[in-house]
């Protein structure tokens, strides 16, 4: 049976294994003061057009927002995000437990709007008793979103300038931003989203490594002792080389632009497939994941053939099921997801 | 000019002035284990019903729900508000500073219902990806509300077995626990308080104490370590006999319950007085706080003569404004406050 | 049975209840917007002769260490103390709890040495792991110590001169700072204090109040939002003026100072006692805390006229005990403890 | 040049990464849902002989560290561990920053005696104050040390004896175990430790895997929780086949227990080397960490040649270094070394 269930199904990409698997004896310093990492964390630059930038490496995206979150806000202050955004939902609750309000706003398709956090920060610094409340320091956004969703240039600009009014930091998730920046409707390059936000990280875990995400502050504007932070949060590889080896191949030849072209390609597949079958989906997602919305009969005859993810139910009793492509799924597998829906 | 700006404008009753200069030069030990203490926590068993209590003052109300709900979540967990609850909105992060979530419900004039805490709960254990969230581990319910409502016995029942049916305790904030009992609406009294939570805490700040809540687990049931942990919260007084003689006097001879009748009494009196002038009334509010709607030139007016806390500003330009009573209003500043309408 | 166990047996200074009596109908502003707030504050940087300081009144020692600490230093940062330092022992952990080390340094009667400080920050730093290590990142001392014992101009200066050249901020923990002020041994007052750290806390708890620590920041270098993040550590009192107004009276005519010469007089005549009847000190304190060392007989004997409490046991059996006296203690205390060892 | 710096200086095992290459496409579930996981899972039961046992596999050792202590401890408790113990010292306070206190006993060679544990347990229990102390809630001990010394069977018991007596869980970090076991020295297998201790992790990062440690709870005892604390600290993968294959691959046919006897015997013949040149051993280690004195002639020559970790200064100038061998040690290296100590 073939899994549509999430992105991270498969190993990593030929490619890594391969320039592990050459490299494996050569005697590396640890902690990221190996070649490995010097190496990609100068392709990364050279992609993101920013020649100045800090790179770090880190193993997974939970850590990572904890990391950057809690190093870049001042202790009484919180991090703004969709009420949607995987901090505020899906991590557990890492970030409080650093000791960090997630002050949500209203979403969207996954999306929270420039009017509503201009609203919310407005109405923060008008309250008589803001002082008594979690302040705002830094908003923090998910390209492409928790619902494969991507922010327009002129949603990005206008976020930027409200986090320029207010002072405060804009961070990016990028767990899979390879599928964003790969995707038709997406309005920006990665040196513009460098140049737009104080720091974002290139997902890899999701895009065709084994782990890993990389972090970067685009301007060289790390916090002081963010190393220091990274070990604290248990988020310090001792073989750094594990995580750069795999971005210095992934950001080799533009592989990585190339799995997340494959991840969108095959996503749109399968969005075609389901709306020619007459299926309903449940928003308009230009990326690798797909919402759709099945009765229960729907959901149980495809589940014989094809495993996917359940998301919400609907109050009519429908439910939201998200099918996620990814740089490794074929065309065989989109092949066989059609068999299953004309069966 | 009167003040109806909040609760805790004067200093306390004075007869606990006068037993604080009684007993001043009387030795006593430090941290609680003086006799004022072991007076003060015989008379709120007796007064709670509750004879098994274990009974701890803190001085403020921040530290004490940040005290408690630390003490009884497990790392992972959250407690459950209502997203007007004070410790969702006004203590400045001061849960998720000791690293927890506070998870929001809808409210509806500062309630959340048992229906959606049901719904919430089926939900979460419902949703296959819940362990990879915040864990709801505690309740907590403000009574009265921060909209001065109160939450029905019906309501309170069902919240219980809510609590019941998922292993959850309940933990009630009484902030202002004087003017709720004192309440022509309220349908609890206090022992049937206390058999109906696994914490509560009785506020003293703003029902005639210069500081100071007490902590009532009412069947003996602590955790372990509790002491050293108000310890590690920065929440012992050295001079325990400053919180715990000022409840010893508050106990005795219902004067706490006296004072949240001259609290509910004057504000019912406040709003008959805004109802009479044809004044709108945000919401029906049964105890010491007063919710009154305003029009700029309104609310210029009556500031002239009488101060009050600004709420929230409506859509349509108006502004809630709100009108505490306390312990010491007298009719005097009632009196003085209907003229201001008059005029 | 008179009781020397701590110095916070009894209430307050007398002139503080009249004072409280006076002004307790008063309506004030709540959380330190009140007048006594800043008539305190006034008063307290005059005697301290910083005009610009920054002053804040917090509840107990315990919060204002860590609301101080925590607000001061980066996440990955610790805070460098004598192991007998307060924060070291005695806080249950409530600097640790806060997300930050306590680094401990070698102390003698109480005091770390400036050449212990130094060697500890020039190791740290030539250690080529230290960035897998907590940081210092600001220097502790009590002033006087736990130990009854001060440092001299010479070692403070030295302190100072190390923080600068490690960019360390000073913070004295004067939770007992009268009966230090007031030492014949003591070679800096309260304004060389404040030119000389960054940030110290003037205790009023052990010094004549019922409750109550004014944190002094004295250049006006308090850090952003320092009032929320006393509000996220609980420790805010509604009626700042409880706190505030004691400041207020301690501060005028220079009854702080007095109170202090009180403590410290009948300490230098408890100390003259036990050494006149052959007893030996543990070591020699200049201030209200008097170490005894009495073997079996002795501290049972003495234990039957006066209290006092038990601070280590010595390898030869004997015990250390601890006799503190207070703005309180009398000349008939003294006088029956004369009486006592006599006997 | 040959680099004994550490042990996590190549990459893997080379059957781990033919393992990993052929099960790469292969689809898996996610967190640890995957049949990797369940297979390195039995095998660790079958190794330790607890078949009851709960395993987990996080990516390293200081969030291994961090999660399994901040799930066992209640908020004021800390943990006890010797002075040069990892979480003491090279984890970048990262215990504390789960609002934990490292609680410290004297050590030698890298290990606290057991009689050290009792009186310090026995003290603070003993101690009038101890509730407003952190309390003691867990032992936490590393075999091998950080020295790479073992601690003998008698102290192990020794030490489980008392933490029984004090009700204490008792947590054996195993970031070397595997060189710990294989050492000649080693008095105990296994299972034998998995009976001794409440948890234990068996280290892979050190002993032949790219990333990865194995917690195990003996007897099914892992805290309620404990996969959403995993994931809360940011220590899940996405990718569980990653660590698990690993752990799969190191438990088939006794593969990390061959690994760990390499390099031990490794480091048995750079101990020799060093001796027959007449070099001064800092102590006696058994296991793959050798530490040398070296004068700065010494120091220099030697590096030309090889290079080797500084570990700490002597009084009389001379330098403690450390050759770590590993898993991947071969005898050519160790030949090289040789021939550096002849030249």
């Amino acid at each position: 049976m073939v899994s549509f269930v999430n992105d991270y199904s498969e190993g990593c990409h030929p490619d890594i294994l391969r320039r592990l698997a050459e490299t494996n004896l050569e005697q590396a310093p640890g902690y990221g003061s190996d070649r490995f990492t010097a190496s990609a964390r100068e392709k990364i630059r050279a992609a993101a057009g920013c020649p100045e930038a800090d790179v770090f490496f880190l193993s997974g995206g939970t850590q990572t927002n904890a990391t950057v979150i809690a190093s870049l806000l001042r202790p009484y202050e919180g991090v703004i995000a969709a009420a949607t955004g995987h901090i505020a939902v899906h991590e557990a609750g890492a970030v409080e437990y650093t000791g960090h309000k997630v002050i949500t706003l209203p979403q969207r398709d996954g999306k929270f709007s420039p009017a509503d956090l201009r609203t919310a920060l407005a109405a923060f610094h008008a309250d008589p008793s803001h002082a008594h409340m979690a302040a705002p320091g830094m908003v923090y956004l998910s390209f492409p979103t928790e619902y494969g969703t991507l922010y327009t240039l002129d949603e990005l600009r206008a976020i930027r300038a409200v986090c320029d009014t207010y002072g405060l930091p804009l961070y990016v998730d990028g767990a899979r931003l390879g599928y964003g920046l790969a995707s038709a409707a997406c309005e920006i390059d990665l040196p513009g989203l460098a140049a737009l936000c104080d720091v974002f990280y290139i997902g890899g875990t999701k895009v065709g490594a084994l782990c890993g995400e990389a972090v970067v502050f685009p301007r060289g504007n790390a916090p002081e002792g963010f190393f220091t932070s990274i070990k604290q949060h248990g988020a310090l590889l001792a073989k750094g080389r594990l995580t750069a080896l795999q971005f210095d191949v992934l950001f080799t030849d533009g592989l990585y632009f190339r799995l997340g072209e494959n991840g969108v390609r095959r996503a749109m597949q399968v969005r075609d497939l389901f709306r020619a079958h007459g299926y309903e989906m449940y928003l308009d997602s230009p990326t690798n994941q797909q919402f759709v919305v099945l009765d229960a009969a729907q959901k149980e005859r495809i589940s014989r053939h094809a495993a996917f993810d359940t998301w919400e139910n609907l109050p009519d009793g429908r439910t939201v099921v998200r099918f996620a492509t990814s740089w490794a799924t074929t065309q065989e597998q989109v092949d066989s997801l059609a068999e299953a829906l004309r069966g």
